[in-house]
């Protein structure tokens, strides 16, 4: 099995013109970013457009992409939904074909929760798949799911289920966030969940990055976590820039897009919008 | 068919000690609702905890419901979900019941979206629907969905789909906000979605609210809507101030475990947290 550490892309979830999930796209796809220097993908995360697929469609698309040969140890799953029941459900399917982890939200729909709450929360995921768990990394992206896991949070959940808690992915945006995760957590992996704090993560014990740009640009990431070098991290933030002038999920499948040649990469599902061929062109020329 | 107007309670949805829906209790619970006042209730809005069940569970509680007597024209069904595939399955189940109509959220994990995305996105749901749809009412509650349904938004939609939308519940919990969707929405069916706007509302063109109090005080806000008296919602207002001393879908169920004698009926699902039986029978003593 892969360990949970290095460079993990955030992977895109192409699309069918029905807007099904297209898993000849996804698993050619995965491919890419192995090659490019990804140590695996993180299916069904923000990127992924996870929450934007029905239960049995998640479950669908990760058969079928181990029937087609993706190495299960090069998956990270994303399995947190509104629905704890439905939490279950995804991380037991994910476990069944040995994923290297599950990447979980908290249940994102209540806002005005506590770290209490939210314990009881995942503690009754977790009492769901008792001693059969896989290794979870916890999610915490407050600016698009609207709660918060926070390293308090984290650390009372590593210290209750030690045998399935083993990570976590930050994706704040904050680099005193990520620090706080980090002391609060000993031992587990921290991911920087933005390339752009890859660097300054590692050099104060975060494993690695789990990045949606990395479904562009994986190489220079890969680079910049070898050399650990700010300079290369640079190359990364311009890219970042570029891709902001555009909702980060649709810009980046029409750099995939543009790149192939194949329109149909750029679709996703509602409520996001795809941008233009002619933005997604302008963009991949911009990325290099 | 009952008329889309009126007082409609948010139905709390009990459970069994497993956490699992319990069709008896809720039957019982739509029966005495009615019996007080209600016209009907809505099943899986906020105060039912929708998000906190997969769909098949969804769906099962509503067959089981209608099968055990519940008149499907009394229902209103919550069905919006974060992905839309779902919201299509779960009206698809409430319209082949014959319901009285749906009670739409907008997508809610992603937040950076703006009308036209949300144009899109409510279009993708009723494009799929086809003709064959039930009465729609979209559900403004930014304060949890994190995602509003703007008034210039739902008289887009009014515009664009006259023979699907038929109106909103504003759950904002602000009278210009009413208004606004007054303004941009004439002739369809805009609920106060607090009953402290029930009078205000209905002075204004409003057909009634839907309440999450109604589980406790539904006779009180009758009487409010019949009499249109500022009086008679003092009450329901007095009610509100002794039930936010506790998170409030807790709180309610607190009050009709203590009431009924029947402590599960005080069960919610992660991530809520059930109150104690002592503050239940504060707060249903408090309440009259």
């Amino acid at each position: 099995m892969t360990s949970l550490s290095g460079v993990w892309a955030a992977s895109l979830t192409p699309l069918h013109a029905d807007l099904s999930p297209d898993s000849e796209r996804l698993v050619a796809h995965v491919h890419h970013l192995v090659s490019e220097g990804c140590d695996g993908i993180v299916l069904f995360g923000t990127t992924g457009e996870a929450t934007s697929f029905s239960v049995p469609e998640r479950i669908a698309l990760l058969d079928r992409l181990v029937a087609e040969g993706v190495d299960p140890g090069r998956l990270i799953v994303g399995v947190g939904c509104a629905a704890a029941v439905d939490t279950v459900e995804l991380t037991r399917s994910a476990h069944a074909h040995d994923v290297a982890g599950v990447l979980m939200l908290p249940p994102f729909y209540y806002k005005a929760v506590t770290d209490d709450d939210l314990v009881d929360a995942f503690g009754w995921v977790l009492g769901q798949l008792g001693a059969d768990a896989p290794a979870v990394l916890l999610y915490n992206i407050p600016q698009v799911s609207g709660v918060a896991v926070s390293a308090a949070l984290a650390g009372q959940l590593l210290e209750r289920y030690p045998d399935a808690v083993k990570g976590v992915k930050d994706s704040s945006g904050d680099l005193e966030s990520l620090r706080a995760f980090l002391a609060a957590m000993p031992g587990a992996a921290v991911f920087a969940g933005i390339e752009r704090l890859l660097v300054p993560g590692l050099a104060e014990g975060a494993v690695g990055a789990i990045s949606a740009a990395a479904n562009v640009n994986a190489r220079h990431i890969r680079t910049a976590f070898e050399s650990r070098s700010a300079t290369d991290i640079e190359v990364l933030a311009r890219a970042r820039e570029v891709l902001s002038a555009h909702p980060v999920i649709p810009a980046l499948k029409s750099v995939v897009a543009a790149r192939l040649g194949d329109p149909g990469w750029a679709r996703v599902r509602p409520p996001l919008r795809s941008v233009s061929a002619e933005a997604g062109a302008q963009l991949a020329r911009a990325i290099v």
